[in-house]
């Protein structure tokens, strides 16, 4: 070591140890409520890092109007929670984070004191129901920790959890009428009919045990619970809504009062309490795909004992030592906040799918056992392949491998052959296009993370995945190299994902030295090439006999072979080959007129309209931030002479786009793309490719960053000259050298060391 | 060895040598299709002894007619065929034997040509759906062998079984368009939203995996399956016939037509082929109560190959086997066929409820492992515990512990702590009245046979049963000594049965010595006194204030305090205590003077009206042998000095109430109850009181019996001057001793040895 490491070295040591001695402060900095408000479709309730229970409270899921009517506005409840609502409902357990299709929502919880209310109620008449009103004065959300007090009732709600165990709290009021309500119709759906069966058990009278088994975006999901009380409660029933017959049950007993066996399509149970002023009742519910059996494992091994306050500490320290492998500073504490907000929000999902010994309930319906890795759930692939999955290669590695072997898993119990498009919850639901496992797996791969398994295995499950002809005119692009518009919609977008993803295979192929399926995918790759019309200059849906779409219009999302984006977005998706597509587009300055025009152009809401997820506050010029498609539009100018053009785009889309407030997302936080765009552009770079091992340049909005490696290296991002208005970079030195190109190598990163960003408010020559 | 035994067991070596030479015939005297007209509920098809699959024929299982109403009709079809109908819906895996209740119907196979029709049809239209027509000249049933053809397809189905697979054979005439339908819709039961959820994968191209969850009789019942073909189906589909959705589903496949997973409610699938002129389809089809991977282990293990014939004659050597426990000559063939298809009914169940690997849903709906047994469901218990226990502990005792361990961890899953009033495929259904597990262990160990068991186990889990307070009335009995009437129904009943009961409780404790348990049950075991109206002499409906019910009517089965039976049959349940009894109701010339009049009196039929499966086939007088609560009822009159009058009576009910026919039985076969008491009468002995060691002596049916005891021991019934008209016993010898009582102790059959019975056509003095 000579002299001038050495002096670095304490000077790191001493800089960076004053952030360990801060540690327990990223959470500080954390804001649940960003993106509860409009189209972000978070949730402010208590989860840990990937944590199975997402224990949260729902404002107004109830989409059925008195008369019976869908009032159409499941989409807003997501998750199950709306920033400007008035009520809360109640407590459930389980919530997408970010998604743009509803579900899950399972049981509700909610104290009560007085009149016994076994119905919701409506956001217009509380009072008709169990729910309560509340105000944002009385409720706090931190990472793993929520309150809120219930106007209603004067009780006061808290709420924590581990990986499997939502842990409730709940400060009473005097009464001899307490009530703990467990809704198990409750659930976030746009189908009336979601209740398969439930089922519960009191098994004691502290410990109730039971599930709940549903037809919504899953098809066939079953949770299991087992939720005991800190107190005996001294009676209990339950009402049943619904014609299903215990026919057997003769005239023996009172079946709905005291009876500890209930079940039936739509259940609403209770627990009654007397309770003493500031009494607190407390309930730990665990969860599990398995059984009850493995519900009260879960329960009996993550908590323990009934210390909310330890259990709390202990789980928001998970968090601190989760948020704390990117230690950054900021220009100021909103930007700092928006950064850990979104780093939390990337660290939502996949969810962990399994009991703490390993087992978990697969695509068959079987139960299987996760051998030394943790398995996990809810992939929203053609959303998190873009930049979640690319950030976990660099600062969760280990879980993006399990998660690549929970993919596997997958596979092996899928009936079709194929690798997640959409898992949930021991289902495909088949949201969205192409196979975007491909690019993960791929990614993953090529960055050197997957280093225990077989590469083969890999290949295979990519490759059968690739072929399987009955999905989604996957049998016309082997056949004509495009999908055909007239045989299957979307069918431009379809062939550019496929064509990506098959350039993906052709990597992983590659990295195995398997010649002929290197050259196969190759090949396939190229088939974005069919879909050119180059009398336009766009991307566009070709019919089977080869004609172009006639009629075709470029801006509109409806219809024109595209989805969730229009052709001027879906036009520059080739990802892998941007060099090229700049070419068949006619070249470096009439690219950059596209984009440019793609970023300032006015376009009339109607393109729009009724395409989910895109509104004003998504759009800047024809651009679309809200929704996925774009995501590595502004970068592409790196591969023209105008990276700079980059650099203020990126600039600008996060200072525009994100924020620390309730309305901080500009649309679907989409189970955590939005927020790891933003984590990778703060830091400087973003994964145009994923399955290459480039980072395209952006431009940093952090000051400094410490990102603490896995492998125990540490990368600092060293921004000097940083201002808001100085965007452009001048120069970057890894390690002390400048680099001559506008992209950062995974090994660049993962070897550690220090990049210096030279920030500067001219335009770069 | 004396000479004269020596000669004796000579005598004895080739008297049944030739038996065991001849022992395969043993199925040729059993005809399955005893019972299956009118009430008898059995089925004809093909299963092996207590095994998990029922493969056989449903007739009219359609309870719905066009118009969508419910024709009442189910009742007929509680076992699913009923002979006098023309048409076969199809072939089904599951069915009970003889219940009064229906239920199961699992999994609905057909085999057809021509046009696809996936609803059944009519039985007046039957070519509007897809059964077809036959006749009973084309139609054979032997035990694990059925065989009809199948006239509107010229199909030839033939069915066998093993202990948890069903195996199919259908030989089809030559056609582009055969199928085999799968129907999850069709089941029994008359309730028309039956089915919960269904699930169905096609994992190839010959297996088919899935399960059925039902909200029946059964409230919460799911058997899962795995399906095999013989030869690859070319393309499949399937129609759901409900409102349950796969949104997630998109728009990417044709859901209805070779798409591998199919979920829903209500769903009929189809596997169509191309068959030769007498080309063989053969399906093996299992079950499991765990998975479908259960299920294809079961199906792996249990049929490794696909030799029909030789799965036939391993599963008809099994019948063989048991059957052989009791190899009897009788005097004519109609007796000898009766004999054994009455031995064949009472091994149809409990069934084995448990994969290859001891793995089974328990009453928590968790899988459980049965250690060191098999584990059985189906307990009948209020029928069961009367005959078919006590012969098992004869004939069967392994299996009969093995059911004791069963309802053992049934009591141990019980949310209620309660052993099994009528198990049901880990459901408790709660049927009929008592807790008459008791009697069936005490029964078991007294007569030793549960020597591995902990008898404190036992005891706690019997006590605890009968102190369930919330349990039908029982806290009432336990705090008044009676059900009052106007608190619970069949009040007398009840009071009664659990008096029995409480008396087999008192003999667990005395075994274990513990005298207070002994003291209390002892107690509790008189109650039946307090039901007692000595004025009117009839066992009478009491009130909570201890009056009397006004205007009862004895005849009457109907609001009188009773079930299954009137005031004149349940006066005469006191089975622990049979000269108390007697007393009780004036001593012995009034008590015969009352079973006199109730074999002899006139009763109008109205009294039985609508009082299931009492119809006038079943009844002497206004003795009702077609339910249960009178079984013990003939042999009363051994405690009085009439002994002949049960000899008279017990022979005439052989006679006439049992048949080698079609409507061989007078009522429902209730699980085996109504064949078991037609097995121990005829070998000339009954189990008036199970929980006792004493059989009462009736009059042998059999010309001689061998008894082969799994101790190893032999005994040998001889019935010296068998003649039809010779119904009186003369005397009877136990191994050359002229015994002076007119009961058998149960330690008499299992020393072995020979019991000669001589028979005379003289009222004996």
């Amino acid at each position: 070591m000579n002299n001038r490491i050495l002096i670095l070295a304490i000077f790191l040591g001493s800089f960076f140890s004053i952030n360990a001695q801060n540690q327990e402060a990223y959470i500080d900095f954390v804001n649940p409520l960003v993106g509860t408000k409009n189209m972000g479709h978070t949730y402010p309730g208590a989860t840990v890092p990937f944590g199975m229970v997402q224990l949260s409270a729902e404002t107004d899921t109830v989409q059925y109007e008195d008369n019976g009517q869908y009032n159409g506005d499941v989409y807003k409840y997501c998750s199950g929670y709306q920033y400007d609502d008035k009520t809360i409902v109640g407590f459930s357990h389980t919530h997408f984070s970010g998604t743009g299709h509803s579900d899950l929502g399972d049981f509700l919880v909610m104290p009560t004191v007085g009149e016994l209310k076994l119905n919701p109620g409506t956001s217009k008449n509380p009072e008709s129901g169990y729910r309560s009103r509340f105000s944002h004065d009385n409720e706090l959300a931190e990472p793993a920790y929520y309150k809120v007090l219930l106007d209603d009732y004067n009780i006061l709600a808290e709420h924590t959890a581990t990986n499997r165990v939502g842990f409730h709290q709940y400060t009473f009021p005097e009464s001899d009428n307490s009530h703990i309500i467990l809704d198990l119709i409750s659930g976030i759906y746009n189908h009336k009919e979601k209740n398969v069966w439930t089922f519960v058990r009191v098994e004691n009278d502290t410990l109730i045990t039971g599930y709940r088994q549903t037809n919504g975006w899953a098809r066939t999901k079953t949770v299991y619970f087992a939720m005991v009380f800190s107190k005996p409660f001294y009676q209990y029933g339950h009402k049943k809504y619904d014609n299903s017959i215990y026919k057997g049950f003769w005239r023996k007993f009172d079946e709905t009062k005291n009876f500890p066996e209930m079940a039936g399509e739509n259940i609403r149970a209770y627990f009654d309490f007397k309770t003493k002023k500031d009494e607190k009742i407390k309930i730990k519910f665990a969860l599990s795909s398995v059984s009850t059996e493995g519900a009260v494992k879960n329960l009996k091994y993550e908590t323990p004992n009934w210390d909310f306050e330890k259990v709390k500490a202990e789980s928001q320290e998970v968090w601190n030592k989760e948020l704390s492998k990117v230690e950054v500073e900021m220009m100021n504490k909103k930007d700092k906040e928006t950064f850990y907000t979104a780093l939390y929000h990337s660290f939502l999902g996949p969810i962990t799918y399994m009991d703490i010994d390993g087992a978990y309930r697969g695509l068959d319906q079987n139960i299987h056992y996760a051998k030394d890795f943790t398995n996990y759930t809810i992939f929203s692939l053609w959303d998190t392949y873009r930049a979640l999955h690319p950030l976990f290669n660099i600062i969760q590695p280990k879980r993006n491998a399990d998660m690549v072997k929970s993919m596997l898993a997958h596979y092996n119990q899928s009936v079709h052959k194929m690798l997640p498009v959409w898992s949930h919850y021991a289902n495909e639901n088949w949201c969205m296009i192409g196979y975007h496992s491909v690019p993960v797996i791929a990614d993953a791969l090529i960055k050197g993370n997957l280093k225990d398994m077989d590469s083969k295995d890999l290949l295979e499950a990519c490759v059968n995945t690739s072929q399987y002809k009955p999905y989604d005119g996957l049998e016309y692009y082997m056949q004509k190299g495009f999908v055909p518009d007239d045989k299957n919609s979307s069918s431009v977008s379809k062939t550019l994902e496929y064509a990506y993803d098959d350039w993906c295979i052709a990597q992983i192929a590659n990295k195995i030295n398997n010649k002929d399926v290197a050259a196969e995918y190759q090949k396939r790759s190229q088939y974005f090439e069919n879909v050119y019309d180059e009398k336009i200059g766009f991307m566009r849906p070709k019919l089977s006999d080869g004609t172009w779409k006639k009629d075709f219009n470029t801006l509109s999302t409806h219809g024109q072979g595209f989805i969730e984006g229009n052709a001027w977005n879906y036009s520059l998706y080739v990802p892998h080959q941007p060099k090229q597509m700049i070419e068949m587009m006619g070249g470096e300055k009439k690219f950059v007129q596209h984009l440019d025009s793609l970023f300032t152009m006015h376009i009339d809401d109607k393109h729009f309209e009724g395409t989910e997820d895109i509104t004003r506050d998504g759009i800047i010029g024809n651009y679309v931030h809200g929704n996925e498609p774009g995501h590595h539009i502004p970068y592409l100018y790196n591969w023209t002479n105008t990276p700079y053009k980059t650099q203020e785009r990126v600039r600008m889309i996060m200072q525009t786009m994100y924020s620390n407030t309730v309305d901080g997302l500009c649309g679907n936080d989409d189970a955590g793309q939005m927020s790891a765009w933003y984590v990778f552009s703060a830091l400087g770079f973003y994964p145009v490719c994923p399955g290459s091992d480039q980072y395209a340049i952006g431009s940093p909005l952090v000051k400094s960053a410490k990102i603490n490696l896995e492998n125990g290296n540490q990368l600092i991002i060293d921004v000097r000259n940083q201002k808001p208005e100085n965007v452009y970079i001048e120069k970057v030195l890894i390690n002390g050298v400048e680099i001559k190109k506008n992209y950062l190598l995974h090994s660049d990163i993962v070897k550690g060391g220090r990049i210096i960003f030279y920030m500067s408010s001219n335009i770069p020559k």
